[in-house]
C-alpha cells in the first residue's frame, strides 16, 4: 500500500497476477474437486484458494480468486469455461442490436459470491496484508462479449466498433457503468486496493485506444481512485502507455515488453508502476531468473512506488518453486529510496 | 524501389502483406484445386497467384507467393500444413540436443522450386513492378521449430534460449547462415527486393530480444542488404523498434499499434518506414476506412521514404472490394515531398 502511494518502502512489494492458479498444487488440490465456475461461486473455496496462496508463497497482497466474466451473467450472458477451452459466450453479440439486449448491472448483489469471498478473505488475512479485488476493464470486457471468448485478432470487436460507433458507445457505456458498481461493493466488502485489468486493449493503435477505449476506462478510474488505490494494467502495446496513464489509475501496470525504467518515464514518476518480469522467465533456472528479476530491480532502484509482479499472469508450467524462489530474491534486494 | 531509398515519388507506393491470400477470389479458385504446400511447390501456379493478386489490387509491387517453413525441410523439419490447423512440425526441437539435428542448409537448390517461382514471375512481371522476396527471421523460424507450430506464450522457446544458450546460439547460427543463401538466391533468381518477416519477437522484452535475437537477425541484414533493399519487420512490440533499427534494413516494417510518426522518429528519418493500418480497418465501411488511411499517410506527409501497407497480413473476412479501395485512397492522396 506504501508502494501505491510512492512512500519509501523497507522490501520492495510483491504479488503475482494469477497466483493462485494452476501451477500450484494447493490450488489444484482444491480445484480438483469442483469446476471453475463453482470454485468461483463458492466463497468458502474463493476464500481458501486465495489465502493458501498468499501464505504458501509469502507474497506481500492476496488477489482475490475470482474471473472477469462471472459479472457479465447477470448482465445477460450466456456462459461457460468449457474443459480445456476457455470461456465461451453462449450467445455473444453479433448484430449491433444485440446491444440492447444487454442489460446493465442494477442489482449487484446477483455478484454476492464474490462480496463474500472478499469479506471471508479479509477475516481471515494478516491485517498488515492487503486484499486486492479487480475487474476486467470494459474494453476487454467487450470483446469476450462479441468474440463470444477469446480471439486472435477482434475482427468482429473491431468490426462492431468501427461501423456501429453508437451501439458500441452504448455497450462500452453500460459496461461502465456496471463496473463502477462492481469495483465499488468490492472495496466496500473489504479490498484495500483493486486492479482494473485490460488484458486486450493492446490490440488496438494508440488513435483506435483513444477513441473507443479510453474514454471508458477513464469514467471508471475517475470514480474508483477517489475510493482506493488502482492499479490500472493495460497488456500487449506499450505505445499506449500515454494515454493509459491519462485514462488514470494510482498505479501503472506494465507488461514485460518495455524496460520497466523506460516505461516509468514514459508514464511519469508522479504515479506508481507495477511489473514488470517476462513471465516465461520462471521457467529459467534460478541464476538466470535471479539476473533477469533483479535486472528489472535494480532499473527502477531508489524511486518510491515500484510494486514487483509479472507483466502477465504466471502460466500452469511454472515449477512453484521458481515463484517462490522468485518471491525470496525481491524480497532480499536492496531497497534504497 | 524509390520510396525504399528515400527518394521523392508522385504517389505513395503500397503493397499489402498477404496481398496474394484467402480474402481473394482469383487465388480461392487456384487454391482450391491443390494443398497449400502444392501451391508453395509448384511454381507455374505460385506464380500465377503472385501475378494476379498484383494486377487485381493495382498494387506497386508483387510479393512472392510462399511461406516461411517450407526452407526448413531440407534442413530436417518435417513439416505438414494440416487442415484448418496451420502449420506443423512433426518433429520438433524438444531437448537442447535435438538442436544438432537439425542441418544447416547447404543445398540451396532443394529450393529450386522459390527460385523457378521468382524467375517465373519476373518473366511476367511489368517491368515497372518490383518483385519481393521474403523470409522468416531467426527467432521466429526458431520458434516454430521448437514449439512445433504456432504458440501464444512461447514457453518452450523461450525454456531453450534461457536454459541452453550454447545451443540457442548454434540454433540461431545455422538459421541466419541458412536463411543468407536462401535471401541471396531469392535476389539473385529475380526478387528486386525482400523482407525479413519477425513475426513473433514482439514477445521478448528488450533485453532479451538484443541477447537473444538481434545478433542473428543483424547477421542476415549485413549480408543482404548490400545485395538489395531489405524491409525489416518486427511484429508485436513497438518497444524493439530501436533494436529492430540497430539490427538493420533499408525500410523499418512498423505493426499498427503504434503513431507511424512516432514510430520513425525512433528508428530515425535516414532509414525508410512501411506500414502501418490496421489490418482490421479493411473490416470498416469504406469512409471510415478512407479516414483511417489517410490518418495514416498525412501523419508521415512531407517526408520520402514511406511504402503504405496493413502494420500486419491481410485476413481471410476481409472483402477484397476493401482491398481495391484502399489502394485508390493511397494513390489518390497528394504527396508533397
Amino acid at each position: 500500500m506504501k508502494a501505491a502511494r510512492r512512500q519509501p518502502v523497507d522490501v520492495t512489494p510483491v504479488w503475482i497476477m494469477r497466483q493462485a492458479g494452476r501451477y500450484l498444487p494447493e490450488y489444484m488440490a482444491v480445484r480438483s474437486k469442483v469446476t471453475f465456475i463453482d470454485l468461483c461461486k463458492r466463497p468458502e473455496l474463493a476464500a481458501e484458494v486465495t489465502l493458501t496462496a498468499q501464505s504458501v508463497l509469502g507474497v506481500d497482497a492476496a488477489i482475490l480468486f475470482a474471473d472477469l466474466l462471472p459479472m457479465l451473467e447477470p448482465m445477460g450472458a450466456n456462459l461457460e469455461y468449457a474443459k480445456g477451452e476457455g470461456p465461451i459466450i453462449h450467445n455473444p453479440i453479433r448484430e449491433a442490436a444485440d446491444v440492447a439486449r444487454l442489460r446493465e448491472l442494477n442489482d449487484v448483489d446477483s455478484l454476492g459470491f464474490v462480496f463474500d469471498a472478499v469479506k471471508l478473505i479479509r477475516q481471515q488475512l494478516p491485517s498488515n496484508i492487503p486484499l486486492l479485488g479487480f475487474a476486467g476493464a470494459p474494453f476487454t470486457l467487450a470483446s469476450y462479449l462479441i468474440e463470444g471468448g477469446g480471439s486472435r485478432h477482434y475482427v468482429r470487436t473491431k468490426s462492431l466498433m468501427y461501423n456501429h460507433p453508437a451501439e458500441w458507445r452504448d455497450l462500452m457505456e453500460k459496461l461502465s457503468r456496471s463496473l463502477i458498481k462492481y469495483l465499488a461493493r468490492q472495496i466496500e466488502s473489504g479490498c484495500q486496493a483493486v486492479q482494473l485489468f485490460d488484458s486486450w486493449a493492446g490490440c488496438l493503435s494508440p488513435v483506435d485506444y483513444q477513441t473507443y477505449a479510453l474514454p471508458y476506462s477513464k469514467m471508471i478510474l475517475d470514480a474508483i481512485t477517489p475510493l482506493a488505490p488502482v492499479i490500472h494494467f493495460v497488456h500487449g502495446n506499450n505505445a499506449l502507455l500515454p494515454l493509459q496513464r491519462a485514462a488514470g489509475g494510482s498505479v501503472m501496470g506494465i507488461d514485460w515488453r518495455i524496460n520497466l525504467k523506460d516505461a516509468w518515464d514514459i508514464v511519469g514518476h508522479d504515479v506508481a508502476v507495477q511489473g514488470n518480469l517476462d513471465p516465461v522467465a520462471l521457467m529459467a533456472n534460478i541464476p538466470t531468473l535471479k539476473e533477469m528479476a533483479e535486472g528489472v530491480l535494480k532499473s527502477v532502484a531508489g524511486r518510491p512506488g515500484h510494486i514487483f509482479n509479472l507483466g502477465h499472469g504466471v502460466f500452469p508450467e511454472v515449477p512453484p518453486d521458481h515463484v517462490k524462489a522468485l518471491v525470496k530474491i525481491v524480497h532480499e534486494f536492496p531497497v534504497s529510496n
